[in-house]
């Protein structure tokens, strides 16, 4: 075979990339700037650091930071050399990060200093460790009480560019652990194809209405890097060549003086974020450099009057969807022709923040109960079921879930779908979520949705709570600006059914006012948390 | 292995297409008119149907035709079934289409009746083909003397659509022949990942400038279908989704039409079409519908005069490179973040007509003699020699030209290139055109486009002379406006000499006006019969 045989694994991103736009900036806040040329120099040197203190292929090795540079560098260096990448979910509690890092057999860990606290203090547990390296915003010398620790810039200094393997592309890359709402988090695995191939979906995209992304353009993901790759933006932009802003810590004020400062255009987020930043005390002050940011919202559904306050800084939201085990993402709200054939914003916005059309590779299905696909019809609720080239090959060291997933060659989201006339997905609801009053299924997303739109309603989230008579009613937990009541809400969703937007049984037995919303470690609403209130 | 191994096949660029675009356009000339929905039921027949007459996956299906709606029907429908699809290159005289087809081992043929009085009068050494389908835009039965033949439409018509296997991506797809300078036409042959990742790769680089391709934009390719996948326009639309027209037999009048009624707003040609439709007698009651058109140009060097030529009329050319054994395209000239910044298009010309820019996932090296990267200064000459994830596996039976293809693990092209201070390709010659004189390279390229810029110059082709002093001296051959004479061509190379933008010992010998260029049967000038002439 006298042919080079052409693998899709992260290395073979470099070459063009570095060709093209060598000067692509890559900023971290005000901490650290510099080019492509620079950070595949660091990606190089990173490695030998990491292969000097013992990392070899197939070990994993563990990042525990904020959104730096740094980790951005260990996106690369570590799948790269043929290790694999666990990007720990920092926002857990530190029984659940140890429980993760001894699940994945984590042989070494790269950590801002700002974890080392909680790490020191378990230091005893973490005899599985064998090298520690360290950084610092403050580059000033760490001191811990680790065994085996390093200074990652220290490390790095003297060191030459690795000379990278050129890895079969299903080489593992990535690990980290997926929360589900009950039981011990499950460990999702990706290999470099499947990175590559996600990647360039995300990007091709761009060209398509209403995102028409350019090359002017500046990225910064909200999403923070432990959760799915960052839905790929710190990958795909090698493609693009795009500015990229990488915002540490999220701190809502520190996020806005960043879009103002580089000029931030295009984002990820999940809607408690988007959230979080619209409800800012300084927001206004804000509000001309908000103008034309184009958001894409993922990893919970996109309320329309979140959309719609987002809309009155001239935020331009669009609706996604994925899961953790899907790289994440299989759907986005792209205009097809009927929609951007429509004469008004007003009209498009339901499509633009539903949950979508099937990316381009996605092989999607709405399966009703009766094993068929739903009708086009806007009602008929069905499971979202998944072929695509990024889907995770299984649960790390869990056959029996593994098969639940892949039941009958399809991957099994668990999440449950409309698709109206114009093909658009609307998730009504999680399997796992699902209130269901009668034997019918009230879809909570759709009421969330609708309650959101009321003056005055904030964050909303309806659950389920068991009845002796219905199985399940819905009840409404939600925050609220002003002396909204329960009489108000009751009387507006009343309106709703006479409008015939909902069904009369679907409004909700209790209404529940609180200051604000549990959230999960990946800041979605934690609707478990809500049901363990009833 | 519970979970489904996704391969990047053509069958799954459907899925997804059919979901967000069903009602994308396929237009041919006045001739047919359909969505995607409808090509892909047309496309399941077709399977079916040569199913039928027994086409069994392996076999070779050639197709002769012009661009039709049924040629694109063939691109899809054989390589689906597992069949390999044969470009036959219409262009060549009889001898050498029956020369591929025999060397190809093609086994049934689909052939538009304008091409039946050629193989009917060579039908006894057709001995092999076991069926033709044969199909006519007229809608008329076709009377035939071959033995075994069928009518497209009729074979199709009783049809389900073909239950489409789920090939491994490796399996080949296409197969087609590229003539060298001397000897037998060489067969090529390529993937089903091939081709999807090479038409990834082209809708990709549709954000970045200059091109900014939308939803909006109306694709044509002018490359003929027999020649390298039409450039994979017929492929990557399914992923952008544009309306896609098909402009049969290149008739310049009937192009113009179609630019103006279909709204055309993005092309691929090779050079030469586009001269001869900037010099179309009525090209001036067209201009009106040509400001805007995209045009991608490839297949030989872009040069300067043609390209200002077209922006008289608003048509923006763009450079582009590739060959029959890269499927073809390895660069096209984006604009880098240096070239963005100049200050007008009159100094991003020079960047928009060059070689160009790797595209993504390409690795691309220019090597000089010594085996080293050449500079980027604009004048070192070397190779190109490429990796990328869509290069031909070698010539078909021919081990040893696969060997020398193929050489130390890098395709190479046998281009000779500079890589200017800014990082784009130009291509100076190519290694078995270049002209070596007293030892040193006279890059032809590079002269033929300082000549095509003196007013009155037509098409121009430099071709080496041999010499018994020097090696090689170069013989320059243009067609010209008006009186344009020898002397005053010499005098303006002169001036360029002055200017310092040549050398003098690059100045032709002799200068050689000619009605037309000789043109090879990709539309190509075709330097060997110009050598043949001296």
């Amino acid at each position: 075979m006298p042919e080079y045989d052409f693998q899709l694994n992260l290395k073979n991103l470099f070459p063009a990339a570095l060709w093209e736009h060598p000067d692509q900036e890559i900023v971290y806040r005000e901490i650290s700037r510099y080019q492509l040329k620079e950070f595949y120099d660091r990606v190089g040197r990173l490695a030998s650091a990491l292969s000097e203190i013992g990392v070899k292929p197939g070990d994993k090795v563990a990042v525990l930071d904020w959104d730096t540079n740094r980790y951005m560098e260990a996106y690369y260096a570590i799948p790269m050399m043929g290790a694999i990448l666990h990007t720990v979910n920092i926002r857990y509690p530190p029984e659940l990060i140890f429980y993760t890092m001894q699940h994945a057999e984590d042989k070494y860990v790269i950590v801002n200093d700002e974890f080392l606290p909680l790490l020191e203090k378990a230091a005893n547990l973490f005899g599985f460790i064998k090298g520690w390296v360290i950084h610092s915003d403050t580059n000033k010398d760490v001191k811990t009480s680790l065994y085996n620790s390093y200074g990652y810039e220290d490390l790095m200094e003297s060191q030459e560019p690795y000379d990278f393997p050129d890895l079969n592309e299903n080489t593992t890359a990535t690990i980290f652990y997926t929360s589900g709402t009950t039981g011990l988090p499950k460990g999702v695995t990706f290999t470099h194809r499947q990175l590559v191939l996600q990647a360039t979906a995300n990007a091709l995209i761009g060209t398509k209405a209403p995102f028409h992304l350019n090359e002017k353009d500046v990225y910064m993901s909200l999403v923070p890097m432990f959760h799915v790759h960052s839905w790929t933006m710190p990958y795909f932009i090698l493609l693009t060549g795009n500015k990229y802003v990488l915002p540490g810590r999220f701190d809502i004020k520190r996020i806005l003086e960043l879009v103002k400062k580089e000029h931030i255009t295009y984002s990820f987020m999940v809607p408690s974020i988007l959230y979080m930043i619209l409800t800012h005390p300084e927001i206004e002050s804000y509000a001309k450099y908000l103008d034309g940011w184009k958001v894409s919202v993922g990893g919970a559904a996109l309320p329309k009057g979140l959309a719609q306050m987002a809309q009155k800084f001239g935020i331009y939201t669009i609706g996604g969807y994925g899961l953790s085990e899907t790289c994440p993402v299989l759907t986005t709200s792209v205009f097809n022709r009927k929609v951007l054939d429509m004469k008004s914003e007003d009209e498009r916005i339901d499509y633009r923040i539903s949950t979508g059309l099937p990316l381009p590779f996605v092989n999607l299905r709405v399966v009703g109960t009766n094993g068929k696909d739903v009708a086009w019809d806007g009602s008929s609720i069905g499971e979202i079921i998944v072929r695509a080239p990024w889907l995770t090959k299984g649960y790390y060291k869990d056959e029996e879930k593994t098969a639940e997933l892949w039941k009958d060659g399809w991957l099994h989201t668990g999440d449950l779908s409309v698709v109206d006339s114009l093909g658009y997905l609307h998730i009504v609801d999680r399997e796992k979520d699902a209130i269901k009053s009668g034997g019918e299924f009230i879809p909570s997303l759709l009421l969330e949705n609708i309650i959101s739109l009321m003056p005055g309603s904030g964050e909303v989230a309806v659950v389920g709570k068991p009845d002796p008579k219905w199985g399940e009613r819905p009840v409404v937990f939600l925050t609220r600006k002003g002396n909204l009541d329960a009489a108000t809400v009751r009387g507006y969703l009343e309106e709703q059914v006479q409008l015939g937007r909902i069904q009369k049984w679907w409004i909700p037995d209790e209404i529940i006012f609180v200051d604000s919303m549990p959230k999960t470690s990946t800041n979605k609403i934690d609707k478990k948390e809500l049901r363990k209130k009833l």
